[in-house]
C-alpha cells in the first residue's frame, strides 16, 4: 500500500510501505477513503517538530473497516468509521472525563507499530474506543464535513469550550487558517455575541464571516492589539482563542484579552518560554488555557450538527489530491495557496 | 501620625508623616487599629518588587471610621471598618464580575496620594465601595480572623476559586507561607477531599493539618514532585495552588499537576518568562489561572464562616509587634521566625 513519509524539512514522499496486520485483539484494520493535511503536518514540515528521523504523517481520516481482532465488539467489516486525531480506549478514567489526549492505553498516529493516516489503510488500536460509526453512505457529500471531526473542527471546538465561551463571552480568535476558522465556528455555536477575527487573507477572513465572525481585524502585533481595543471599548474580549502557535500570536493574545479573561491556545506552541510575569498576566487575573484536543470527546456532540446541517466545517476544505501528490498539497499549504486539502487515496 | 516607609532593600522605617485628609467626597479617613506585614512586603524588603523610591508600605488594615466626604452614604464616624488589599468603587463591571482588582476607578495602597496601611490613619478613596463594616465590636477576639479577610485569607480562596476546587478534585498547596495555609483551608472549605501540603517548616505544615491538608510533603523540587506522583498513583493532583511566587515553585507545580488539570498561583511571580511549551503544558491540557485575589468580591461570602466560628484564618498570626517596631515584624518573617505578624498602633 502507499503512505506518506516526512524525510526532512519540505521532503513529503508517498512511498510503498507494509499493509498493516492484526497485531492486538482489540486492534482493526481500516481502508482509508478521505484523508486531509493538518495545519500541524507544516510545522513538521518546517522541521519545527519533535520527530526525529522519518516519520510517518497523517492523523485525520475516515474509511471502512476492513478486519478486526477476536475482542472488537462495536464494529463489523464493512463499517463506515472515523478516528479522532489519537487513539484511545474511550474507557479509562481520563477518557471518562473527556481527556482522551492523556488516555491510560492510548497514542498517536505514526508512533511505534501504528502507522500514519495518509495512507490507503492503517492499523487502528482500541478500536472499539477510538473509532466512530458514520450513519451515512460512503458516497455521502457530508464526508468532508465528518472528515473535520478528526482533528479541525474538534480541536476549534476545544478551543472555545476550554475557554468557556457562551453567550456571555466575547472572543477573539488569532489566526484564519481551518484552525481558526473552526473556532469561529464553534464560538458561534456557544452562542458568543461577538467574535473578532484576526486573519489578513480574504478568502479566508470572508468564511470566517460566514461561520460567525462579526468582526475582521487584518492587523497584525500592537497594530492588531490597537483595533482589539478600539472595537471593545478599550477592555478586550473575554476570551482569545489563539490558533497559530508563534510566539507573536501568543503576546497578541494578551494584548486582546480583557482583564479576568482567558487565552485559550490550540495553535501548537512552537516556543517554550513565554511571558506569564505580573504585569501580563496576574495582576490582571489572565487564565492561559487549551492545548491538544481530545477530539473523541466532541465527535458525537458535533455530528448531529452536521448531519442536520447546521455547521458545514468542510467548508474549510478547498482542494482535494490523489495521495500520491500529497506533496502537492503541503506545498499549497504552506505557500497559503490552499487552506485545507482533501487527500484521496 | 506614624507611618512605614521602605527605603530600600531590608531597610523599614516608621517616621512621622502627614495627617491624611479627605481630598474627594467620596474618601473616608480611617484611624487604624490593626494591620499586618504581608509576605508580598517581604517582595518589596528584598528590592524585588516593581516599587521606585520610597515606598508607603502595608495594604491590609481594619480600624475605626474618622471623617467622610460629603457623597459616602453608608459610613458615619465611628464605624468599625475593614479595607480589602485594593480600593474599588464596587460598582462597574469589573467589581460586579467580582474582579475588584481591575475597578474602573480603584488603586492600590501607597500609591499616588493614598497612604498604605501599616500606618496610624489612611485616606481611603471610593470609601462606600472599599470598606465593608465590620458586625463585631472594636475589641472583638476576632479581630485577627477578620483582618484575613483584606488580603491572605481571600487570597488562599481566590487561588482555590480560579482553580475550581470543589468536591471532586485532588488539590496540592505549594508553600507553608500564610497564603497557603490560607488555600489550604480554603481547599478544605471548598470541599476537596485530598489536600497535600508541600512545606518544611513543621510548625507550619502542622498548622497546615489542622486546616484540613490530608498529607504533608516536605521535600520540594524533583524530590517533591515524586512524593506527591507517589501519593496520587503517578498521576498528580487536578488542582496544584502555587503560594510562592518563585520559579522553582512554578515548575514544581507542573510537576504535581494531573493531566487536564489547573495550576492556579497567588504567589506574585517574580519572573516573567517560564516554560507553557507543549510537553509542560499544552499536551497535558494544563490550565494556567489565579493572579491578584479581589478580596473584596470574597469578604462578604467569608465572614459569616469566621463570625460563627467555621473557620479560624487568624491562626496563620503567631506576632504582634507595636508599629514603631514593625522593622522588627519584616525581620522575623524574613527569617521564618515568624509567618504572619500582626501590628497594632
Amino acid at each position: 500500500m502507499l503512505a506518506t513519509f516526512m524525510y526532512g524539512p519540505g521532503d513529503v514522499r508517498v512511498e510503498e510501505a507494509e499493509e498493516p496486520k492484526i497485531l492486538a485483539a482489540t486492534d482493526a484494520i481500516v481502508r482509508i477513503t478521505l484523508s486531509c493535511v493538518c495545519g500541524s503536518d507544516l510545522h513538521a514540515y518546517h522541521g519545527g517538530g519533535t520527530r526525529s528521523g522519518i516519520a510517518r504523517m497523517g492523523h485525520e481520516f475516515l474509511g471502512v473497516v476492513e478486519e478486526t481482532g477476536a475482542d472488537v465488539q462495536t464494529l463489523k467489516k464493512g463499517d463506515l468509521v472515523l478516528a479522532p486525531f489519537v487513539w484511545a480506549d474511550n474507557t479509562c478514567e481520563f477518557c471518562r472525563e473527556g481527556l482522551h489526549t492523556s488516555c491510560r492505553h492510548g497514542g498517536s498516529w505514526g508512533n511505534g507499530d501504528v502507522g500514519g493516516g495518509q495512507a490507503e489503510a492503517v492499523r487502528v488500536p482500541q478500536a472499539d474506543g477510538t473509532l466512530v460509526k458514520l450513519p451515512v453512505p460512503a458516497d455521502s457529500e457530508l464526508l468532508p464535513d465528518l472528515l473535520t471531526l478528526s482533528d479541525v473542527m474538534c480541536t476549534g471546538y476545544h478551543a472555545a469550550v476550554k475557554g468557556r465561551v457562551s453567550a456571555e463571552t466575547t472572543v477573539t480568535v488569532i489566526g484564519d487558517g481551518a484552525v481558526g476558522l473552526s473556532a469561529v465556528l464553534s464560538a458561534k455555536l456557544l452562542g458568543a455575541p461577538r467574535i473578532i477575527l484576526m486573519g489578513r487573507h480574504p478568502a479566508r477572513t470572508d468564511l470566517g464571516v460566514e461561520f460567525g465572525a462579526t468582526d475582521v481585524v487584518a492587523e497584525r502585533g500592537e497594530e492588531g492589539v490597537a483595533k482589539v481595543q478600539d472595537l471593545t471599548n478599550g477592555d478586550g474580549t473575554h476570551v482569545v482563542i489563539e490558533a497559530v502557535g508563534f510566539p507573536a500570536a501568543y503576546d497578541q493574545a494578551f494584548g486582546a484579552v480583557r482583564a479576568g479573561g482567558t487565552v485559550s491556545r490550540v495553535g501548537v506552541p512552537q516556543y517554550q518560554d513565554a511571558n506569564v510575569g505580573f504585569a501580563r498576566m496576574f495582576f490582571r487575573n489572565i487564565t492561559l488555557t487549551g492545548g491538544v484536543a481530545p477530539a473523541r470527546a466532541y465527535i458525537e456532540q458535533l455530528m448531529p450538527k452536521i448531519l442536520d446541517g447546521t455547521i458545514h466545517p468542510g467548508r474549510v476544505f478547498d482542494r482535494t489530491v490523489a495521495l500520491p501528490d500529497i506533496a502537492q498539497a503541503y506545498q499549497a499549504m504552506n505557500d497559503r495557496e490552499a487552506l485545507k486539502v482533501l487527500v484521496r487515496p
